[in-house]
């Protein structure tokens, strides 16, 4: 797979994607990430990339003309199955979403920075637009970083133990059950018996029974399937 | 406004916190971010932080020792307002929670990795869990960064101009009407006329019609006042 990033602040994305899994699935040749500066697209002697909006209000914009000009460069190197914007009020993540994009060649994601990008660029270029949630960033850098992460984490090699993702939260739209790791006791708390006690299909049972009572207790949209999850 | 992070991978979070609004924010003083690296606080001589889980499965378990010794440690210096673990199966983020806790003093925040911490550190420590949405990360650390930077951005005096983050998507329940910067043409398209009138009333109209539309279009839950939003 192969993931391109545009973005204003190139620097702010280093240090994710040069430490731990990112890392590991990029020097293994599993994920190549290639971060480019919009400056270096600039299309002015200023090497503008930024303006203010047309009918005044706070925020500056990202300007068409530099988007463009590097979405042009890259896209005629390569097809790409998305070009993603990420932005507050595109698609909310999710789960599903993600293990979708795992599957992909080639993804280009655009981070929005200031108030945004000029409505164009979405007109003309994005092919979807994704949210991490309904909270506002400084940037869309943090977004792409975090669909990344999501992304390359399914990569097939990426994760130590392959069978770790499948029964990682989300997966099955049942929440995680109570982990426990040694010392068995531990300030008067002790780990449930069940666990240590070496009979795998009541640690089964137990397991299952606990991440539906944690599911329907903190996350009951998760198991009605009425809801559009 | 102070944050701790306790985290097995500080170096992940160079780079976030060291660039654009968060590095303006902590250089002038408005916070202070403190990354703390697990492994300092380990108790046995092989720096052990995580350990399997009891019952067996796949991933590695966070110990709770090194987590309550680095605890222990800083609440002994001052009081949180919260102690955040950041999980897939805490409290999905939304914007009036970051609101109010932009308004806390203390906040320690600790990042989930691998499969997660020894339950016990939930029950003994935690007074908040946090999910940035459904999905899973490699580890909090991307979910600590956001969270981090929702809530600094909202910070007096970290924007540069006061009255940008009011005008926000979800602050309102309102996704963000479309923007526009210069050139006026590009590409076939133009610019909406109204918003090149000069005519501040118009153009307030018309942002508030172009944010209904949107906000019924892709978001008509953030509308519905049945929701739990």
């Amino acid at each position: 797979m192969r993931i391109d990033i545009v973005t204003v602040l190139p620097e702010l994305l280093r240090s994710p994607f040069d430490a731990s899994i990112l890392k590991r699935a990029i020097d293994s040749g599993l994920v190549s990430v290639h971060l480019h500066n919009l400056r270096d697209y600039a299309t002015n002697a200023y090497k503008q990339v930024d303006d203010y909006p047309f009918g005044g209000g706070a925020g500056m914009v990202l300007m068409a003309e530099p988007i463009d000009r590097c979405f042009s460069e890259l896209t005629a190197q390569r097809e790409y199955d998305e070009i993603i914007y990420m932005t507050p009020d595109g698609e909310t993540l999710r789960q599903p979403a993600v293990n979708a994009l795992s599957l992909k060649k080639n993804l280009l994601i655009l981070c929005g920075h200031y108030k945004g990008v000029d409505q164009r660029i979405r007109d003309l270029w994005i092919t979807r637009e994704i949210s991490i949630g309904d909270y506002v960033l400084s940037g869309g850098e943090l977004g792409a970083a975090v669909l990344c992460d999501a992304i390359i984490r399914l990569l097939p090699g990426v994760l130590g133990d392959e069978t770790s993702a499948l029964t990682d939260t989300f997966q099955d739209n049942l929440l995680a059950p109570p982990i426990y790791t040694r010392p068995r006791e531990f300030r008067g708390l002790s780990v449930p018996e069940v666990l240590t006690s070496g009979h795998s299909g009541k640690i089964e049972a137990w397991r299952e029974e606990q991440a539906h009572l944690r599911t329907r207790e903190r996350r009951p949209d998760l198991l009605d399937p009425g809801e559009d999850h």
